[in-house]
């Protein structure tokens, strides 16, 4: 695992410095793009280009079963993991539309599902385990497995840094991973349960107190193993979350700009941020997703998500949707007239 | 103006309860794409489809002038109005590179910019005057002009009944027009000067306590005229706002759904449902804009915008961003697949 501490690529201060008066000098009361200024100057940076760009979006989507399922701890049976991978395949899921049309490329890996031995078209088979073991009695995956699924993310960065690939996405899918997630957040902000457990996929008032307390005896079971991020992410986590936080962490590396989806990916991401504080440059967030805990690992990432759309799915769809967003900061920042052009 | 009381289209029950049912359907747990589902059961019943769509977009910008820029309200001098006009003419503008990137429509329509005669290539001449009169010692406009101004709107919509336009975007450009949308949304309102007054295109603090001063002075000289929304808008309006009031309630007589702006669109959009109630149900709202008395604007039309990015530039550009997510919500209600379909 010795990659993981790598050194994180630095972002341009020249090309921020040439974005920030570039769009200074643009045809609109200064500021008044909002948002949109800060993501095409720190895009820039960034990608150290005069123009920033996202025409190349690779999105990857991490799939994986979760042992603290056998808990009742979610709104859907765990075979729902292995029916949903079939669904991203057969080009139905959300996701699926959306990277359509963001002509985005979109790549299912199995990292761990239950079942899912057969040869599916179009899926990459990384399997670590049939699913992670059930972390309310043991810790979910070995350090061995950890450091295989760390790997699978970043292996699917390596796959893609030959091809110029403007921004990156990771996506998850895997019945029981808010509850993983959910976990993991409690133990790295050291913050009691109710505030970071939520309904998930939808269950109910009384599932999510059943669901509070699976874990905070998992967290009373594992707490003297909370010395490191890692060790958090490997009594607590799954092959997708660790993947995800492989793949941030190497896109940080190799200087790939992130969009961060929702309350799954941050908090992979929030583990890959306190591994790497670096990284943080490189991440955007997609949007504010409706699951409880999402606005306290924003605050923790001092994050601040383009969209707040209620949404609650995963799979890569928030931070699908906010490559829209991110496009039009670019063509803004690209095609606009200055003053001087404009001769005003 | 007695077409301003046409009757609008009402939505149709049949298609919204058929996209209701639909989304529950989709491959995902129900709910989780939050807004989205709204805005593509909300488009269904609208556009009458068992499949929205926001392919065709069609964007008019009403530019004016304004007397009360004399006033010295604005951070800009009132010259920069004709020279955006131009901006936009040669594709410079914000709301150009927009509308570039969305594949919409966009016509520029002077409707009273001082000094403009000019025949730009491009340039819609529809103007009333060379800008309204000072409001803070007369009425902005008079009662034939006011109904003149609201015609521009309704004829752009008319220019578009034939053309199958899945949704309107009307913009405005107009040095001063924070002043006079303010002044419009206190009277409408019937709140103090401090909650609706903001800095516009930039002024400072101190400038925004003089364009209070000023708002104030121009509602007690015109309180006594405050009898109905049209009045109050004669009184204190501009002529590209008067064009938007006319065009929102004529895309409401036709049938074409409206996503309105920021602060100045949304203050038009006020005027227009308080004139004919049932409009509301043909407008969406595209952001939150910095503005400060938007929030309270949105608020009084129970309107919850799609996006909130800081952004205060009007020229219809929060709206021309937000097709990107009106048109995912199509895309993910279109394409995806049902459970039934996916076996799940």
């Amino acid at each position: 695992m010795n990659w993981i501490n790598s050194p994180i690529k630095q972002a341009s201060t020249t090309y921020q410095e040439q974005a920030t008066s570039r769009q200074a000098s643009l045809t609109k009361p200064s500021g008044s793009l909002g948002e949109l200024e800060s993501v095409a100057i720190r895009l820039a940076s960034l990608q150290q280009r005069e123009r920033p760009s996202l025409e190349k979006v690779f999105i990857s989507i991490f799939a994986a079963d979760h042992g603290i399922a056998e808990e009742g701890v979610s709104a859907f049976p765990q075979e729902v993991t292995k029916a949903m991978l079939s669904n991203f395949i057969a080009g139905g899921a959300a996701i699926n539309a959306l990277a359509r049309l963001q002509g985005a490329n979109l790549e299912i890996i199995n990292v761990g599902v239950k079942q899912c031995n057969e040869s599916f078209n179009g899926l990459l088979q990384q399997s670590i385990a049939e699913g992670t073991a059930n972390f309310s009695r043991q810790a979910a995956m070995t350090r061995e497995q950890l450091s295989r699924a760390l790997d699978v993310g970043r292996q699917s960065i390596e796959r893609i840094t030959s091809q110029q690939v403007d921004v990156f996405i990771a996506g998850e899918m895997g019945i029981a991973n808010t509850t993983s997630a959910s976990a993991l957040a409690c133990a790295i902000l050291e913050q009691p349960v109710d505030k970071l457990v939520g309904a998930g996929t939808g269950i109910n008032a009384q599932g999510i107190i059943k669901k509070q307390h699976v874990i905070q005896s998992a967290l009373d079971l594992h707490q003297n193993n909370f010395n490191d991020p890692l060790s958090i992410l490997q009594h607590l986590g799954g092959f997708e979350i660790a993947a995800m936080v492989g793949a941030y962490i190497h896109c940080g590396q190799q200087g790939i700009p992130v969009i961060v989806d929702g309350f799954i990916s941050s908090t992979a991401a929030l583990i890959a941020v306190r591994i790497q504080p670096d990284l943080a440059a490189w991440l955007f967030y997609g949007h504010q997703s409706e699951e409880a805990g999402h606005q306290h690992v924003l605050a923790a990432l001092d994050a601040h998500p383009l969209l707040n759309l209620n949404m609650r799915l995963g799979e890569a769809s928030g931070a699908a949707l906010a490559i829209s967003i991110m496009r039009a900061a670019c063509q803004l920042h690209n095609e606009m007239a200055t003053f001087e052009e404009a001769g005003i």
